[in-house]
């Protein structure tokens, strides 16, 4: 048995996959776009490029030992089938692992792509051996993972950590799941652009404008970061306003779970420190419990694009001990 | 070893202990005030207490199976040390474990009051088995424990589960935390007679102006719930906002953890079906998750007054398993 594990990330548009060995490093990995045809023939062409990226690696699937995918969507335990894919709607109600591993012919283990993310950190990163560990995954949506005593929280089936969706503000707006009030209306990238469009209706000589070049399209949270960094008084605002509804999650989170370390991940963490985190630590810190403030640490998560991979390569390597 | 452990609930007002086998059945108890003393006064009285309960029971303290005592404040692990106990300030620091054990020349389990009632409920109660279990305590503070596994769940230090001190509003009500728009707040005694007053300034018809006699002090959320049964509008108004309060958190629960069930216990519990858990129930279907939600159940917690007792002998039999 060879000490590397496969990890595959399916992601709403590429699919990553890497070697990766007990230590989480990364030996090889590769990127293909993610198969827009229906979920069975998807797998296939996946699987194709697996065994591609194997052979040019000088690898083989029966030398690895153990294969572990990362799906955005919750899945659905023990059977591990998409129970809700926001990005991958298609797949919903798929037997992932069922297939994966007919057609690979062993096991593979599969999970949420934020859960294998914070699993990734707790091993690797930046919340190595804390417990219990938080992820909060900052893009589009807002997902979580909580790692308790090493492994993954699941709850009852596997639909833990959708920290996106907690409410925050009562009769606040509208969010996709269908709820009013959730973090993820306030700081999921769509409640971000939403909130600087609100605020550019009566500014019409933010930077943003001109960043933007005429391109309104291309109004994103990364350019928002770099003109809140620029000192743009609405970028700034919007930043803060983000900053100060994920402390308040944050302190939820400290309250509820007594955590030891909660991270960020995600594109909206590349805001930083100066315009991010010490924002969200300002506001948790007036929210928590002293004590259960003062007992957590707050910072970015570690890994960058390959932190699915990684995580997805440390439950292969559990599930095969 | 004798079958039979002791459960020691220290509350803010008084102090009930039973012995208790193996299956949660209680088979003699009894309630004495909780000594106003400083604490390590308190105590020895309490040992005294302790010594005639088991005397009067034909029983001594070397032949118990275990000792477990609940204490209404967090309690920071592994020490046993009181962290913050907002009823009974005079203990904050108390090294509660360590005096225990050493006036009683043996291991005795400690832990908070609402873990040991959540863990009552697992064996013994309607939370039976769940996986995980979340119970919600309403009283004066809301409290909670959760369940993982069969086992409390502690968080970092022992300061999971305050489920009173989640934000629901993010500019909402003052809270004794410090906090604004916390569920204690809107769903805590003081919250829900409050928000009584409020309503009732501009109701002078209320059925609750006739139930308080003219003893304005004596508003509390028994005689709410009994006008809510009794159809009074002012009263219905403060249980429906305090069930929506609860639906809220509810929701977040099924969100963040996942649970197979959510009990509901302390006093406001009392208010039943048809003003209370159905209306928890309805917000939470609109707010949680569409499978989270269905995969949980909501229900009333089953034990009454001795449930504390309860947890702590089922932490006293496990610490001695």
């Amino acid at each position: 048995m060879s000490d590397l594990a496969l990890g595959v990330d399916i992601g709403g548009s590429f699919v990553k996959m890497g070697l990766v060995d007990r230590d989480g490093e990364i030996k090889n990995s590769s990127q293909t776009p993610t198969p827009q045809s229906p979920p069975a023939i998807a797998i296939s062409i996946l699987i194709d490029d697996i065994v591609d990226f194997l052979d040019e690696a000088g690898c083989n699937l029966a030398s690895l030992a153990g294969i572990g995918v990362g799906f955005p969507g919750a899945i659905r335990r023990p059977k591990g089938r998409v129970e809700a894919a926001p990005n991958l709607k298609a797949w919903n109600g798929t037997e992932l692992r069922g297939i994966f591993e007919k057609e690979l012919g062993r096991r593979v283990a599969i999970d949420n792509d934020a859960n294998l993310a914070a699993l990734a950190e707790y091993v690797w990163g930046n919340g190595k051996g804390a417990n219990p560990l938080i992820l909060f995954t900052l893009g589009t949506g807002i997902g979580g993972g909580i790692i308790l005593d090493g492994r993954i929280f699941h709850g009852a089936w596997g639909g833990a950590a959708e920290l996106g969706h907690q409410t925050i503000e009562f009769d606040g707006k509208l969010c996709g799941c269908g709820n009013r009030g959730c973090l993820e209306a306030y700081a999921g990238t769509k409640g971000i652009v939403s909130r600087a469009w609100e605020l550019l209706r009566e500014d019409r000589g933010s930077l943003l404008w001109e960043m933007m070049g005429g391109d309104y399209g291309s109004l994103n949270p990364e350019i928002i970061g770099d003109a809140a960094r620029d000192g743009d008084a609405v970028a700034l605002k919007v930043t803060s306003e983000t900053a100060r509804a994920l402390g308040v999650a944050t302190a939820n989170m400290m309250n509820i779970l007594n955590p030891e370390c909660i991270l960020f991940g995600g594109g909206v963490a590349g805001w930083g420190e100066d315009i991010l985190l010490s924002k969200i630590r300002k506001e948790a810190r007036f929210r928590a419990i002293k004590s259960h403030f003062s007992s957590c640490r707050l910072d970015f998560a570690k890994a960058g694009a390959l932190s699915g991979v990684i995580g997805a390569a440390v439950l292969a390597f559990e599930q095969n001990e």
